[in-house]
Formats: C-alpha cells, structure tokens, sequence
C-alpha cells in the first residue's frame, strides 16, 4: 500500500536527524569540538538572515535559507567531503547524487522534487541565492577558524593559496562579505603563522 | 568609538556558535547521544517548511522560519529548561529575558529590535506563526523520543498527564500535526509502557 503524504513528509523529516552525525573539519569556537553538518545549516541559515543585505544582487531570502538548511542533506549517505580532500572531490558528484535519489525520494512527488531543485540550484552556484548561499557556506567556517587562532588551517597545514582558491568565487554572492573575512579572518592568520603563504 | 555595524552582525553570528553547546534532554535517534539547542532548531525550521500546509491559519513561512531559528538563542546565557523541570520553569522568563537584552544586544539597533520581537512572539504564542512554530516545537522532539522507542520517557518515569499538559496548546498550531503526534509517537508508548498511564 502506498505510503500516506504525512508519513512520507515524516518519514524524512525522521531520516534528516542523521545529519547530526555528519561530522565536518571545523571547530566549534570552544577549539575542541567539530562542528556537524545540521550545526553548521543552522549556524549559516541565521548569518544569512542578518548579512542578506550584503548579497551583491537581490535575493530571494525565504528561498536561500530553505536552500542552506538542506544543502547538505545528501551528506547522510555520501558523507562531508573535506574541502581540501582532492581524492575524496573525484567521487563526490557520483556519491552524492544516488545521495539525493534516496534521500529526497522519501518525500512526496512535488516536495522531492521541490528539494531536489534546491539542492541542484546550490550546487550549480549561478543564481543570486545560489551565490549567496555559497558565500555564506564558505564564510561561516572561516569566521569559526579564525576564532580558533586558526587551529584547524595550523594544524592540517593549509596553504594561503589553498584558501584562495576554495574561496574564488566566494565574492560572487557578495564582495562585501568576502572582503570582510579576508581582512579579518585569514590576513591576522597569515601575519600569525597559522595559514602558510608560500 | 563604536562598533560598524558590519563588525556588530558578526560579533552576533559568533556568539551564535555557543547554541552549540546547551544540551537538551532529547535521544537524537542513535537513542545514545543528546541534542543541542542548534541541531534542534535546524530540524525545526526543516520540518517547518515541509509540514507548513497543516497549519491551522495561513502562515508567513520566512517569519516562523526565521522565528523558529533564533527562538533558544537566549538558552546560550539561561540554559535549557527541561520540559518537566517545575523549580527551573519559576525562573525561566527572568534568566532568558536577561538573556535577550545581552544577546540581541550585541546586534545593531535594527536588527536587535526584530529578532528581539521574533523571540517575544514565539514565547507569546498567540499569532498564527508562533502557534505554528511552538507546534513544531513539541512535536520535534515527540518524533526523536517515539524514534527511541520512548526512551527519554520510560528513563523519566514521564507520565502521560505530563505530556498532555505540555502540549495542551500544540493543537492550536495544527490539529492536523498534533493528531498525527498523538496516534503515531504518543500512543504506541502507551500500550507499550514507555509512557505511564496513571
């Protein structure tokens, strides 16, 4: 028998707990605990509430935050895919997408394919909201590893160019916000010896 | 000198990062680890967007998104307050309304004023976006409990007379979510004597 429409919709709302448990690389700002994939949703879903001002072109915000609360949602089945893994970057689409085939493919028809535009939308990085959710995915991370002394760039060694090339379209969403984290989260880390500019 | 307005948003968005860390009485569904403050919002505003067409009233979802988001900012300074904790709930407004003035204080005069009335509405419950989201609220974690076979419960000796009466407004959101979290999360822990009916 077909599933209902509302335990379809709680049926994933129950799967959606384990993005909990998808640990990334970044530390919290207590410079012990790393941050988890619904941490950092909700940690970048209120940033962008109050930086949207910033975005370079008029957002759609209701849509931006809808998009940033389940950008990562595949990361259940296909894991967080360390920004500078360049191994782990090959398979990354691949593991993903058969991600979002089971993982949105709990809902209802119109809502599965409603998230899973969404998430294409991120991923693709061209629309407006698309940009700015991007911005926002790279910014809040580097606001939490500068608040660790840069720990986590000092420990794995990151290079400036590294970040540079991570962050290359980071401006697209919003210079502002760009040119922000670059003069007060990454320069003091360079001057410090925490990030290496060779 | 005073802060710019840019460096006063982002001192917020960082002490954001300390929702991390309160803790809350709800099993994530592995039934071993517990919940923070920021996961739980993050599963709020998800299920929010998926489950808004239950709503009793018509409801601006960017409004009770956002609600839902900031709405236990405060428990960075006051703490969570469990459900059943009767001598914590004769503090709690006190401890979290000191809470809001430090908190929503670090923020431009703007911003403190709207996300300051985003959290008085939601603790107000009477429009039709608080009510939304105080549902949602209740429900959350109703699902993660019976997901635990009633674990957090049958641990607390929680009777069902306690539940009924922390959720004696969770209809006024939606008697749609609220019937469906009484036959399918509460119920099925009655017969099984998770939840004690006496």
């Amino acid at each position: 028998m077909e599933k209902s429409r509302i335990d379809k919709q709680f049926e994933f709302c129950l799967e959606a707990d384990k993005e909990k448990f998808i640990k990334r690389q970044t530390y919290l700002s207590d410079g012990i605990n790393k941050e988890n994939d619904a941490e950092h949703a909700w940690h970048m879903a209120v940033m962008c509430i109050l930086l949207s001002e910033y975005a370079n072109d008029k957002i759609d915000l209701l849509k931006t935050v809808s998009m940033i609360l389940i950008h990562d949602i595949v990361e259940i089945d296909a894991g967080d895919t360390y920004a500078y893994d360049d191994e782990g970057k090959k398979t990354q689409r691949m593991r993903e997408e058969r991600a979002a085939d089971r993982i949105f493919g709990l809902l209802p028809d119109d809502q599965k394919d409603k998230l899973r535009a969404l998430w294409e939308e991120f991923e693709a990085g061209q629309t407006p909201e698309a940009k700015f959710a991007r911005t926002i995915d790279n910014i809040q991370p580097t606001m939490l590893n500068s608040a660790t002394d840069g720990k986590m760039w000092s420990e794995r060694n990151i290079k400036l160019r590294q970040i540079l090339s991570r962050n290359k379209n980071t401006s697209d969403g919003s210079k502002k916000l760009w040119d922000y984290s670059y003069h007060n989260f990454i320069l003091p880390n360079i001057v410090k010896g925490r990030i290496k500019d060779e």
